[in-house]
């Protein structure tokens, strides 16, 4: 039975692009995801507390948070700041991020894609200085808002760069939802042509209702680690109603189907999804969660 | 490039599980859909009344729609009563359902699968007679609430037999929204070995997200044709808030990305869906509807 790496994006991803919630509720959903069984959970980001208010606490949620030895932690950094701040938390997995396309990095960041790869080179070093890994996330690989179809070899050109400067790990963000079967085999494709041995990890929004489609064709050429978050939570930055990160409990679900190991229990999942829904106060997206598995439990 | 046969069946399957709209909007939305470039419509069922209030002034509704030579519309019928009135109102493809799952089908109908195999092959003739095709929608085709998994040899068993008393086509309906890609390459697989040449529809709901995974594990089986409803017009029978009908919107946007042609102009039937979304009065669960295409047009 082959092995799925889902990575729990909830807690961080999730609730960063929610209405702020107290830390209790931050603690609670993370010790109740850390009991579901899955292997690695995203559990805070250590961003600047104006820019994203929901993240303030994130030291103070850590600290709080019951850690399972099963399970992999990680948080996501935006400079050097963050990674001190989430080494002296004492994290060990530590993400950061880069546009693949231009227009999308300058508005986030104010800085060319070429600029930030400078900066995530010194980045990595710091981090495996502290002894840390240190993975890429590129964000917009499977698509832009302002620039349309990234053209694929201009992503593997950036994962070339961050794979020469040390990266331990790379992931792709469909940060926008475009992510579609076709996209997904142009880019994956050539990467794992020219880095078979990377370990890549798929991000997918479900905006446009093609997140298992496009799960579907990666676990098809071979990608085995996705990131989900519980209940779909995370919304949509762009779009209201529309639906952000594709819920852990549709990919589970469809995954425990096709007979793969994720290691985790979706009825507990479900339990930790209900939760999310109440703290965010909204009915969350994920289809299992609002009407079952497929077969009882 | 692959040529994707699309039947909108939000007018008849859509609105026959939505709360009743007035006869003037059901003609609207047939028209709109009309003007899109789909080739097929399930325009709408001659029921009883007193069953299914939601379809009363369907040969009204046919006898008013505007009809475009270059669709092919269509109408179900449950037994020979529904069909006489489909003849008297012109149809010349006709619609009849069995349910795989014996349980399922005892609950809709009150008789065996068996037995209603025995109305549907009175019923062919009694099309074929008429001049009218017809075709056999298999419903609970990939798994029954009750039952859970039906065996796919039973599934196949069905179709031999329907096909024996001469049915034309044969539609498998996902009618909880229990579709896998798993149960997709078990069903279809065991039935295309059988029938290679029979054509084959897939309807499919979108219940637990897994519509366009389903759709993408069909077409790589040879599928090339598909139910589809307008903004996902039709909702869910017993869970309030889960989707039922994959939305026309988003199938046509992810094929039309992989380079299929459906015959549809995207924006036409955007302009449908807004049109379906005003006459319930509630948000559809479209996302492209919500978000728009990856791409602007």
């Amino acid at each position: 039975m082959t092995e799925i790496s889902i990575r729990e994006v909830g807690p961080r991803d999730g609730l960063q692009n929610e209405d702020p919630v107290p830390a209790d509720d931050k603690v609670r959903l993370l010790d109740a995801l850390s009991l579901t069984g899955v292997r690695r959970i995203e559990a805070v980001s250590f961003v600047h507390p104006k820019a994203i208010p929901q993240m303030a606490d994130a030291a103070e949620v850590w600290q709080r948070a019951t850690k399972n030895p099963a399970v992999r932690y990680s948080a996501l950094v935006p400079n050097s700041k963050g990674a001190e701040r989430a080494l002296a938390a004492g994290f060990t997995e530590i993400e950061v991020v880069v546009s693949a396309s231009d227009t999308h990095n300058r508005r986030n960041v104010n800085r060319s894609t070429a600029e930030s790869l400078d900066d995530i080179a010194g980045l990595i070093a710091l981090l495996h200085d502290a002894g840390a890994s240190a993975e890429v996330i590129i964000s917009t690989s499977f698509g832009c808002p302002f620039e349309g179809d990234v053209d694929p070899a201009r992503v593997a050109g950036i994962v070339d760069r961050v794979v020469a400067d040390g990266a331990d790990r790379v992931a792709f963000g469909d940060t926008t939802g475009m992510g579609t079967p076709r996209r997904v085999e142009e880019v994956v494709g050539l990467v794992r042509d020219r880095h078979p041995d990377l370990p890549l990890l798929l991000h997918f929004h479900n905006t446009r209702g093609t997140a298992l489609a496009n799960i579907l064709t990666a676990l098809r050429l071979g990608i085995t680690e996705f990131d989900a978050s519980v209940g779909g939570l995370g919304g949509c930055p762009y779009a209201p109603g529309a639906t952000g990160n594709v819920a852990t409990e549709e990919v589970v679900h469809m995954l425990h189907d096709m007979g793969y190991d994720t290691g985790i229990d979706l009825k507990a999942l479900l339990e930790a999804a209900r939760l999310a829904q109440g703290m965010v106060g909204r009915e969350l997206p994920s289809g299992v969660l609002k009407a079952g598995p497929r077969l009882p439990f």
